[in-house]
């Protein structure tokens, strides 16, 4: 997307060849573009978070690996790139695939066409990234489009929880998608950002896209999403998710399950975003069975931002002596979810439907 | 309650005759003990928030009033000092009621005998905040204690939100109170401790409090509530209220809602402390008819806390452009309130029944 009036991706080839990303620890104050050189750089970028995003991290791996094999495309370099990347994020779904994706791309051929191969590989999953987001957007549209008719052209306010931006992906985002698509039609869509504390993504990255695209939005706390929705300030919400179970219940970022519940509550459609491939078909209840990351206390008793001399600072917002619990994601369950917005149609959050949009997924 | 064992009220005559309060604009991180020795000092404490909470703001116009009675006791004087302390908090109805209640009392007297009247009604009002809030913890008690024996003696969960905390009283805080009487009966309790954006209160004055008193606790994000309550991790919840109407409706910080929708949701009590000078019986739908506060931006888009360097100072967490909303309260419909903690026992939240606990003030 846009940022002041330029088009960027959140990870591109120059015509010289060099890959290039936005390293996004300095976001929302610092757009800082790097040069990702050698695969050290890629395995950094990974690791170390300057890139971040299932998507994202996939299509940076795949391109990780395209460096190294113009450097040494030989199989025992391509077997340690596996490694060395794969060990960045272990469980990061997107990286081992597109690893193995390039794998048996490159395996069978003969070393000197490894490069090209994995660059041209590496710029197909960036390209089929994009494409599914530009269709979950525009399957999302439709649902804006429907409010914004009901309205009589009236302002469409959306509310969103973490980011699912374009930052997060290659381009479009995912819950962002049908946002930029409905403003692309001239809907006048307005977009209420949840700061999502402890991390502040909202706050950092989703505040900061649509303000260098020109999204009308306001920033919010977490707390105040309720308050909005029990007086029609919110017409509908769209958040993002991390995994998504066989029958529709929604792992995502802490806080989504208490956004989810006032929805119900107030009767405001709560709208997930997501690419297919998030899907654990092996996995119903996600109460139950999805084992939730707790992190490190420090994320809640500090808070990162930029101090008046234009530092990045964290500062301490509690006692010293005072410990925190910081479980880093919530599962909404499937019966709040008014539908799943994917890149095959709007779906509702029920294993039958589900499994009658992905029969080609959920038989596996 | 104590600090670090020694036991403080909010505000407090020495007998030199001085009159302290705790400066709490630098609560967690530093406790500054300060004298208000003239009207001047009394009106900055209270507009300048060293001071907040409705029954301590009360309690510190009360002695401001006996501070300048012992210097001009004249007529003129008490009239000045009414409207000069009714000037730095407007809204409130506690300020209103104690300067009321002053020049009730002295206005009869002869300007020599009300330096001392007055000093003894401001010792007084504290009093009676320190006993209704007794009476409010004992009451909340046997809710505790009910939980307690229900787990065989483990541990109970409470989670509560903002601060209702002593340093909002003069002594035992109005949702904290059952909590310090559950701890005082060894009970084992444990307290999650929302942080409560944008102000932290739950981070700056709760968890520092509790610390402060030797109570276990944790501090979490405003988001994870839902999930803590979700895996049993909760027991009860307590909050206070800024105001309650006669039908149960609860008026309380921003948040409050969702974690009172999040207990409905799964099975855990919500209960809320109050004084009963905090139920607005001219109120009915506390959603219609109440004007919530709009603050500013600022208080969203920027969080203070220490810095590495000790120092107290304020970060910018989203990027410069993007504007906030800030609606500083919700209302909790008493469908969602399991009990309202009253000086007088438990009472439903419904017209009925609370008319019958206070039918000497409901039928005014």
């Amino acid at each position: 997307m846009k940022i002041n009036g330029k088009h960027y991706r959140a990870i591109w080839r120059e015509p010289s060849g060099e890959v290039k990303v936005i390293d996004q620890r300095w976001l929302p104050h610092e757009l800082r573009i790097v040069t990702l050189a050698n695969r050290k750089d890629f395995a950094d970028a990974i690791y170390e978070m300057w890139v971040r995003g299932a998507p994202l991290i996939g299509a940076t791996a795949a391109y990780g690996v395209a460096v190294q094999m113009a450097e040494d495309p030989s199989d025992a370099s391509l077997d340690e790139t596996y490694e060395v990347l794969h060990a960045t994020r272990p469980t990061a779904i997107n990286l081992k695939w597109a690893l193995d994706e390039m794998n048996r791309v490159l395996r069978p051929l003969a070393p000197e066409a490894r490069a090209e191969a994995a660059y041209k590989r590496a710029a197909e999953i960036c390209d089929e990234d994009v494409e599914i987001n530009r269709r979950i957007g525009l399957n999302g549209l439709e649902i804006i489009r429907e409010i914004a008719a009901k309205k009589g052209g009236g302002r469409v306010n959306v509310l969103t929880h973490c980011n699912a931006g374009w930052p997060a992906t290659v381009d479009w985002g995912t819950a962002t998608s049908p946002i930029y698509h409905a403003v692309e039609e001239g809907i006048d869509v307005h977009v209420f950002v949840d700061e999502t504390r402890p991390r502040n993504q909202g706050a950092q990255l989703t505040a900061w896209e649509l303000n260098s695209h020109g999204v009308s939005h306001d920033l919010i706390v977490d707390n105040a999403g309720g308050h909005l929705m029990q007086h029609g300030e919110i017409d509908l919400v769209i958040v993002g998710t991390d995994r998504t179970t066989a029958r529709g219940d929604v792992c995502n970022k802490i806080g989504t399950y208490l956004k989810a519940l006032a929805a119900k509550a107030n009767g405001v459609p709560f709208y997930v975003a997501l690419p297919s491939p998030t899907i654990d078909w092996t996995v119903q209840d996600g109460v139950k069975e999805i084992p939730i990351e707790e992190r490190g206390p420090e994320e809640v008793t500090h808070v990162q931002g930029k101090a008046a001399d234009g530092a990045i600072i964290s500062v301490q917002i509690s006692p010293d002596g005072t410990g925190a619990r910081n479980p880093a994601f919530d599962v909404t369950p499937a019966e709040l979810v008014t539908g799943l917005i994917t890149e095959r149609g709007v779906v509702a959050a029920d294993a039958e439907a589900l499994a009658a949009a992905f029969p080609d997924l959920a038989s596996r």
